[in-house]
């Protein structure tokens, strides 16, 4: 029941949580239950089928092998999906729009497709992809978090879009064949590394329930830790791709601006682009992940996006990448990376350095080169990507938030601040640019410090300077900004979880700044165990190709060195 | 002698305009000469040696043959160009600096180079290149017509990259073997398209010295016109490129931005990144225009500008488009083209209009589809267009003009208006994204409408209203600015010259606008008559490859239909 006092956006924002919650039939509720911690693994499959634990526990590789070919039906595949979405959100919070109903309907057409064709409708044939709720699907509402985009398109009431619109984005999925079921949650504003809104509360760790999911694409790394989807897209201006990959435990990709159809999706800020908003995939494995993405170039969505590169995937750097660590004999061979062990401002807590150190032995192992990266050249990227998130002066997301009046988030707060003009605006972007043009030189000029004769390869680089943060505690991101600043392409790959055994760090008595103390002093190694950790691959700008090729080689090796099948499901123990 | 009375910045132009004269060798000065108001051809030939004709008449793809098998001295080709370049500058005012010693030693360099190693430097080697007066070369000032930036780096006093800073092209074009000479005119604040400044005066047009080179790369469009340069490089951020290759008779390309390398060049409201400016050549051929283009791609400009894009000249492409027109068999294949006969606010003048219905008719001759291009689609294109380059109320520009205090010229006066703010310009991005998205809505529509079931292959349109025009006169730029919104490709190809003897086109008594009415009234047969008159060929964004393709096979149709030898000295009879 509905307190009469309630201010109104609280009534609207609590009608909308129940509004998502009676979207899930009545035989998925689950009731007086005590979730664990860990609510992975054992403990969602209790609710589930051991066929619906086969099917939601391969990887978008593996399903679309067995829906393509006709062996499992879409409908089958998608109901398992649907299911396990609907635990996954009762248990962390993870999602904003439920469309089971629509789902299996278009998963109908698509088996009746096959029957008749006897072909698939493409390569995604039947495969279930979440969204975050930046994306335009019919039937159901874009709220991005706001209360007051309840029941609106992008918080206009009466838009003949509204529920109707579809981004670009879902229009090549549907024609890729993908089974579209639901959308994510969001930190409202989406300008924040942890996932918090009015109307779904808090999404919460699936592997650890008091750390943080992330952000801002929380939702799609919760639900797909959870195995409730087996691949989703997000966006990414600040690492909103990247956080939750590494704090889930799974597989994101931030590619470079132009390489994904942003065409027709809600944003924060929409039309300030000195740094663009990416969308980037986010899945269970290197495989999936490199799946849609391909799947997505495939639709060549420079023929519809404005904003897209004519840059379909580009197999001959792929085949040239491989032959840079296999020669011609087959034999290994060198290649040479950058190691970014902290970015001049903040140091990563032990268990991320147990991390970098684990990655660095297992280079140095293989026989790769490791070069020292500098340390001193990200400040300037994150403190570009600060003013540029606030040329406005926070208007936007301010006015978005006036429309309800809801309550502020303090992960989300917004300062009113100065409103830069175009003058200021255009000194900004030189800024940005002169950056780029200092990084470019810097990696250029590795070239003499490698053994290849090349710059290095690519850099490795901590996603945070912590695993999945404690709630409220996440105070720096800059090992994420400085990279959208320099619109360089990153994969973030799981690597381990936060171990509360580990030998603890030397007590350290110097740091970086005061944030840096702050950070290390907030480390606890109890709360924080189990908590993930991914490490960043970060190529050039639009080096996709490059970097996909890369990961692929090296989650070979890590999974060698650390016994594990699967990477998405990482182990504490290294 | 200098009148005492005279403002500083005044002396401080005449003085540098001194300094460029001095600049010329005391043989190559003329004098006591009363130039005929066309200037090309025998006139100027007055003035050189058979030898000198013969080199300074073959274009880029020809002298590149002679110079790097070493047929043809570099020191004698730069000899050459130099000597014309000389004699051009004195005839219409089209160079702002003169660095003829450093070419020769350059050039010496590459003789000795090809003669020690047998091979030349690189596939420029030799070719004399002429630069728009952004591009930083060692050694002289770029003024850019600011009276203020005399002896300074960009305005800045005492700064050390003066005269020592290069371009990153000019990098590139050293490292292809080219011999940069001469740094030629522009309008002050670039932002016009009619060259003058105080420094060199007016740059008049070689054909007809009553017309205006057109701007803002006039000095290169008019030195190229004399053949005292085989080819050089302007910028393109409202027509810049277009309208000085369509007014002086020869090519020029405006390629999507991310082609070619702008890092290290001056520009106006440097950072406004709403519509980019952009290089682009100019020849007196389109083998010449495309040698010049690929060449510096070539060099892999994505890996030294961070605004370059990672896309080589792709061949597929190219081949590709040829197969287009050429069917398996050789037998001709039909493309399809838009023609836009005006821009729904100022119908061309007759000339124009005659050099449309001109190609119009050999495209249907030669059995391909000509579609009417929506006109009520570049309306908006302008205005996003005018609103970018006015975003920070000429803050800029009136900051460059008050460092000297110069007097405002007509033709580039700049009116302080609204300075925007952040969010502003943001919707303006916006606005101009959702323009494109319509635009490529339309052309995708266009699918419906051809026999081929493609989208038209490209569209053809005027360049300006008007033959090269009368000084003052260039009221509308509606003609190419819509292209830079949209950020598509387009190549001007030289066709005709404004003809008084032509039939007067049907007496108009409706118009378009009150400037229609106006552009319509100042049409005087007898001043424009030779005005030279180049058409658009336009293609979506980065389709270079094609639109070069495209171009090359109308050109040589064009030639066949004209009998003219040479489409860059076109007759003015059609």
């Amino acid at each position: 029941m509905m307190d009469p006092e309630m201010p109104s956006w609280q009534k609207a924002a609590q009608a909308k949580r129940q509004a998502i919650l009676d979207a899930i039939p009545q035989q998925w509720r689950i009731q007086h239950v005590s979730p664990p911690l860990d609510v992975t693994g054992e403990f969602i499959q209790g609710f589930l089928t051991s066929r619906e634990i086969e099917i939601t526990e391969a990887d978008a590789v593996a399903i679309t092998a067995q829906t393509t070919s006709g062996n499992w039906s879409a409908v089958e595949v998608t109901e398992a999906f649907c299911h396990r979405a609907a635990i996954a959100h009762q248990l962390v919070n993870c999602l904003h729009e439920i469309f089971f109903e629509d789902a299996l309907r278009v998963a109908k057409e698509l088996d009746e497709h096959l029957a008749a064709t006897g072909k698939p409708k493409g390569p995604l044939h039947g495969l279930p992809v979440s969204l975050k709720d930046q994306f335009h699907v019919k039937g159901v509402d874009t709220t991005m978090g706001y209360v007051g985009w309840i029941g609106t398109y992008q918080g206009k009431k009466d838009d003949p879009r509204h529920r109707v619109a579809e981004s670009e984005l879902v229009r090549e999925l549907r024609n890729l064949g993908a089974v579209l079921f639901c959308k994510t949650s969001v930190p409202v504003t989406l300008m924040a590394g942890e996932t918090a809104n009015h109307i779904i509360g808090y999404t919460w760790n699936p592997k650890n329930r008091n750390l943080s999911s992330g952000g801002s694409s929380g939702g799609e790394g919760a639900l797909i830790a959870l195995r409730g989807s087996p691949a989703g897209f997000g966006t990414d201006i600040g690492g909103s791709v990247r956080i939750p990959a590494s704090f889930n435990g799974i597989f994101g990709l931030r590619p470079s601006a132009g390489r994904m159809p942003y065409e027709g999706a809600a944003n924060s800020i929409d039309g300030q682009n000195t740094i663009l908003s990416v969308i980037g995939p986010l899945a269970t494995s290197i495989g999936a992940l490199k799946l849609v993405f391909k799947a997505v170039l495939s639709q060549e969505p420079w023929q519809y996006d404005p904003l897209s590169l004519p840059l379909p995937w580009r197999e001959d750097i792929e085949n040239l990448t491989k032959r840079l660590f296999t020669d011609k004999k087959g034999a290994a061979s060198q290649l040479s990376f950058g190691i970014l062990r902290h970015d001049g401002l903040v140091e990563p807590q032990p268990s991320v350095k147990v991390a970098i150190d684990f990655m660095e032995r297992i280079l140095r192992d293989l026989g790769h080169q490791v070069i020292e990266w500098d340390t001193g050249l990200c400040r300037e990227g994150k403190e570009i990507a600060s003013k540029t998130y606030d040329m406005d002066g926070g208007a936007d997301l301010l006015s978005h938030i006036a429309l309800s009046g809801e309550a502020e988030i303090p992960q989300c707060s917004v300062e009113p601040g100065k409103h830069l003009n175009a003058s200021e605006v255009a000194a900004l972007n030189v800024q940005k640019r002169e950056y780029q043009k200092k990084y470019m030189d810097y990696w250029n000029s590795t070239s003499k410090l490698t053994t290849t004769g090349r710059p290095v390869d690519a850099v490795i680089c901590p996603t945070a300077p912590h695993a999945a943060v404690i709630p409220g505690k996440y105070r720096h991101t800059g090992y994420t900004t400085f990279v959208n600043t320099l619109d360089y392409t990153s994969l973030v790959f799981p690597i381990c979880r936060a171990d509360k055994h580990l030998r603890s760090m030397t007590q350290r008595s110097e740091f970086l700044s005061e944030l840096d103390r702050k950070i290390y002093e907030e480390y606890d190694a109890e709360i924080y165990h189990g908590g993930p950790i991914g490490l960043q691959l970060i190529g050039r700008r639009l080096e996709e190709e490059k970097i996909f090729t890369i990961a692929e080689y090296l989650c070979e090796q890590v999974k060698l060195y650390t016994g594990q099948e699967d990477l998405a499901n990482p182990s504490i123990d290294l």
